[in-house]
C-alpha cells in the first residue's frame, strides 16, 4: 500500500481559472493559443488543447478577480482513488465528494494547507472530435488547429504559498508526489519546490508567496501549456508583441526542469507559462532531489535568457482579496 | 502485488551492442554523437551521453558480427526487483543472477522468447564527473560536450522478432510493460508493437523480422538516443552526409510516438535511431492502445517525411548467423 | 552600361498562376499558407504574404488547366527599366508595354525563348494595412497572421524548359541574371541552372522538362514562398498531412542553395515550394558557378532527407496542352 | 558612375580585432564558435568560419587592450575599387594603399570621420581545404566542423561613434552604403543607423557612443557571425553558461533587422554578436529607411526577449585609451 502511494496519482487532468474579462481571456486561449471550446455552462467555458484527450483541460470561469478555481488530478485507478481519499479524509484537508462536472464523474475535493482547492477523480469523458477533425495521426484526438500558435496539452500548475515545505509535504505524504528539485534559502526554508508524479520534473510547483499580504492565501502563480518545439515560443512571442499582450519573461531556458519557456499575462490577469520542449525527464526511481541554494535561485529559474523580473516572486492572482457575494 | 507490477520496471538502464569495427564504431559514438567514454575492459568500451546519470548507457563490445549484446532494465526498487525475478523464474525464461558488471551490482538475466538477452537490476553506480566538467546546471551530471552533435540520453531499443505477439506478451505479463501502439495485419497478427513503462510511448519495441532467415533469432533493429531538439537531427544529417555515414531515413516524423527522428547505420553495421523531440507523452493511466491497420503501416512509421525504405523491415543485426568460438 | 546590367533587375515582384479549382487553391494559399487577399478582379484574386511589401506577390487566375500566368520582375530604377527594355526589344523576345494591372503601373512584357511570359516594371503600389493590422515591428507591413502556418514572402520561381542553356543565356544576356549553380550532364548539356540578381542563390531556376511532350513549352515547375524558420516546414507538413494535401518531398535540405525546403502540390495542381531558411547567400562579386555533375544530381537537389521522387523532373503545369476558347 | 556607386562595395571581407588575452580569445573563437585557423604571423592569428570562402574573415591580434583593428570591404570589381578610391582620396579620409596582408593583395586604407580604420580591396585568396575536409556539398568550402557550435560566416560589424549622422553620411556618400533603418531622437539626432550594400539589413551599423569619454573615438561595439538556425543560439547559450562566458543579452529577436540574436563578451573583452537567422531581407530597390523614434529604441533593439541591458549603449572596446609604445 505504501509502495503503491507514489503511483496512485497519475496526472494533471485540468485546471480552473477565474477571469474578470472572459471575452478577452477566451480570445487569448482560443485565437492565440489555439484551444478548442468544448462546452459552456453558467459562467464557465470548457476548453482543451488539441492533444488533450479528455473533455477539457482548462475551465475558465467569470469572476470579479482572476485567480485559481481548482486543480484536478486523475488517479491511476478506481482503487487508487479510494486509497488516496481514505488518507485525505484522515488528513483534515478533505472536503468531500462532488457529483462531478461537465466532462467527469464524481470527484473528491480537498485543499492544500494553504487552501488551494483540488480534486481527485477517476471517471473522465474522452473528447470525441467531429468528422472533419478526424486525423490520420491516430494517436491524436483531432487535427492540429489552423488558428493561432496552438499549444498541444496542459503541462503543470504553480501555486504561491505561505509555507512551501508544509504544502509540499502534504502533497508528498497524502498523494505520493515526489520532490524533484527545490530552492533552499540559507535559513533552511524552502523558496520553491517542484513536484511530480511522472518523469516530468513537475506537474505541480509551490513557490513562496512574497506579495500575498493584501491578497490572502491560495494564490495562483501560473498554469502551463506545452508546445514541444521551441520555435513556437518565438512564434507566440511575435504574435503577443504585435497584439500588445504582456510577455513577462522569455523565451528563456529554465535551470529547474531545463525547459525552454516563457511567461505571459493573459488579458484576465493570470500568468500563463508556455513550455517549448519537455526539458529533461526523470526516469531514475531513486532520484535524489536537486537542491539549489539561495544564491543560485536566479540560475535555477533562468539557466540562460532574460534576467529574473522583479515581479516574478510577487505577482500572483488574485492580487486583492475577493469579497464574494454569492 | 498485481497492481504494482506495472510499476516494477522503471527504466531502460543500458544497452550492449556488438561491433566488428570497434574503432569506427567508437568514432561514431564519441566524435559524432558526443558520447563520453567512462571505462574500458576486455573487448568492451563503456559510454554514456551527457545527460545519462549512470556509469554507462551504452556498452560496445568487439565481435565478428554486429548485433545486440544485452538490454538492461532498472527496477523501481529492490523489492520490485525481487518480485519480478520471482515471476521470471517461474516463466521459464530466467537465466539466473550475475554478479554485476562495471557500473552496476548483481543483475538477473533472462531472455525474451526469441532469445534477446536482457537483465534486470537495482544497484547502479552514478557517474561522477571531473571538476572541469562540473556544471552550474545542477540537474545535469556534466557539461554539454564541445564535440560532435551530442545526444542527451539513451531513449529506447527496438528488437526484431519472429513473433511480435508472443514476445510482447512476455514483456507485459512478466515485467509489466504496457502496450501503447501496435500495427495489426489483416490476418490479425501483429507487425509491430511499442511498449513502455513510463509516459514515453516506448522504451521497447518489437517488429516482425522479415529478413532473419539467414541470421537466426534475437536480432536488433535499432537502439535510440535522444536529442530533445529537432534541429540537432539536421545538424547531425549534415555531419553524417559530409562524412559518408549512411542515413537510412529521415529526418522525418513518426506516426507512432509522433517523434521527429532519423535512422543511421553506424560504421559497425548496427542501426541507430536519433530522436529529435519527446514525441507525445502518455499520462492517461487507462490508455487504450492505438491500433494501426496493415494498410496504415507506412503512416504509422512515417507521418511525414521520406517514404519507408524497403530495407526497413528486413535489415537488422546480425545479418548472418554468428558461429562463435569462445 | 554593361557594368550596370547585372544590377538592372532588382527582384522578383510577383507571379501569376492558373488554377482550375479556384476555391480550393485559395483555401490552400489563404487558410493554410496564411496569405492575405488584397483584391479581386475578373477571374483573378490578388494575394500577398505578410512580409511582402507590395500590393500582391501572387495572382491566382481561374483557367481550365493549372500553369504559369506570368512572372514579374522589378527593375532597380526607372532608367534601369529603360535600359533593359531597349535590349529586350532588340532581342526578338520583347512583346511590348502594357498599361499595368492592379498594384502596378506600366510594364514591359516579353517571353523566354521557351515562351514563359514575363514582365519588367518599376512602378509598384505599396500595401497599406488597415489600422488593426498595424504593427510595432516597423519594418513589417502588417501583423503576422493568426491563421494557418503563414509564409513571409515570395522567394523564387522555377521554370521547366526544353533547353536550359538557351533560356539561361537569355536571362543572363538580356537581363543581367548571374549563374550561381548548375547541373551539367556528361554530354555537356545543362539539366538545371539556378540564377539570381541578388545574394540569394536563385530567384529563377530553369530545369530540363522531361515530361513536356503532351503539354507544350513554357511549363511551371514551381513557385516558392519563404518561412525563414525550418520548424514551419514541420508545422506545415502536419497540417497538410492531416488535410490530405500531397507533400511531394521533404522537409529536406537542398544541396543547391543549401535551403531547408519541401514541395507541395496545391489543390489546383501547381507545385509549390516552401523554404524554411535562407540557405547560403552569395556576397562574392566574383562568384564562380558551382557545377554539379550528372551523377551528382540527386545530391544537388537533396543534400539530405527524402530521396528524389521520380516525378520531380517530369511533373509540371500544365500537364496537357490547353486549348483556349477565349 | 553615380548610378554605379551603390553597387561598388560588394561585401564585408574581414574584421581585425585586438585582444589582451590571445589564448582565451582563440579558445573562444576556435573551440566554442568553431572557427578554423588558417595562418599565424607575428602577433596575429587568421581565422575563418566554415562557410567563409576567403582566406580569413577574422584576424585576431594581440594588444594591451581589446578593440577594433580594421574593417575590410571587398569591392564589386577592380574598376569599382578604382572608382571608390578616387572618391576617398578626395574626401580627406583616405590614407593610402598597402601592399596587402596574408590572404589578400593591395588594399586602400581610409578611416571613418571618427577614425575607425577600414580598407577596400579586390584581390583576395580563396580558402583551399585539405583533402579530408572536402565535402560533397559543393557550394561549401569545407566540411562542417565537429567542434563547438560552429558559426557559418561573418555577418556584420557595429561601430560606436561620436556622431552617427556624420559617419553614416560618409559611408553613404563615399562608398554607396544605403540606410536601411535608424533610430532618431526627439532632437533630430541619430542614435543608431543600420547600413547595407546588399539585401542584408546591415553589414555596418553606427551607434552613438555613450561611454567613450575615457576611451577615445573609434570604438567597436561588436562584430557578428551568422548561424542561420535559431537553435544554435540556444546551443551556444548552454555552452557559454556552462563555461562561465558572459552572455550580455539574448537569445532574443531584434526589431531592427528582425534577426534572432545574442550578445556575448569574448574573453578578451570584445562584444560578439551571433545571428540565428537572416532576419528579413531588403530587395526593394527603392527602400525607404525605417525610422524608429527615441521612445521606440527598446523595441528597435529588442522586439521580444530580454530587456535592454544598461551597458548596451555604453560598453565598447577599448574601454580605456590605449597608449601605444610601438
Amino acid at each position: 500500500m505504501e509502495e503503491l502511494k507514489r503511483f496512485d496519482v497519475a496526472q494533471l487532468a485540468h485546471v480552473e481559472i477565474y477571469t474578470p474579462k472572459p471575452e478577452e481571456t477566451l480570445w487569448f486561449f482560443k485565437d492565440v493559443l489555439g484551444l478548442c471550446e468544448t462546452a459552456r455552462e453558467g459562467q464557465s467555458v470548457y476548453l482543451r488543447a488539441y492533444e488533450d484527450f479528455y473533455h477539457h483541460s482548462l475551465k475558465i470561469t467569470e469572476r470579479n478577480e482572476p485567480g485559481l478555481g481548482h486543480i484536478s488530478w486523475r488517479s491511476a485507478s478506481n482503487s487508487a482513488l479510494d486509497r488516496r481519499v481514505a488518507e485525505l479524509q484522515k488528513s483534515g484537508y478533505g472536503k468531500g465528494w462532488i457529483d462531478g462536472d461537465l466532462g467527469h464523474g464524481h470527484a473528491y475535493q480537498f485543499t492544500t494547507p494553504d487552501g488551494h482547492l483540488m480534486e481527485l477523480l477517476w471517471d473522465v469523458d474522452y473528447y470525441q472530435c467531429t468528422d472533419d477533425q478526424k486525423t490520420v495521426l491516430k494517436n491524436r484526438p483531432q487535427k492540429r488547429p489552423l488558428n493561432g500558435v496552438p499549444v498541444r496539452r496542459i503541462d503543470h500548475v504553480n501555486c504561491l504559498t505561505s509555507d512551501v515545505t508544509k504544502n509540499k509535504n502534504f502533497m508528498m505524504n497524502e498523494l505520493g508526489f515526489r520532490l524533484r528539485e527545490h530552492v533552499v534559502r540559507n535559513d533552511g526554508s524552502e523558496l520553491g519546490a517542484w513536484l511530480s508524479i511522472s518523469p516530468l520534473v513537475h506537474e505541480l510547483a509551490f513557490m513562496k508567496d512574497q506579495g500575498f499580504s493584501e491578497s490572502g492565501l491560495g494564490r495562483l502563480h501560473h498554469v502551463a501549456f506545452w508546445y514541444g518545439f521551441p520555435q513556437h515560443l518565438n512564434d507566440l512571442s511575435e504574435v503577443l508583441t504585435e497584439h500588445d499582450i504582456k510577455i513577462e519573461a522569455g523565451p528563456l531556458k529554465h535551470g529547474v526542469s531545463q525547459a525552454m519557456c516563457m511567461y505571459v499575462i493573459e488579458p484576465g490577469g493570470n500568468r500563463v507559462e508556455l513550455f517549448g520542449d519537455s526539458g529533461y525527464l526523470i526516469f531514475d526511481p531513486d532520484w535524489k532531489p536537486v537542491t539549489w541554494k539561495e544564491e543560485e535561485v536566479e540560475r535555477a529559474i533562468i539557466f540562460y535568457g532574460a534576467p529574473l523580473p522583479e515581479e516574478y516572486f510577487k505577482y500572483g492572482t488574485p492580487q486583492k482579496i475577493v469579497v464574494e457575494n454569492k
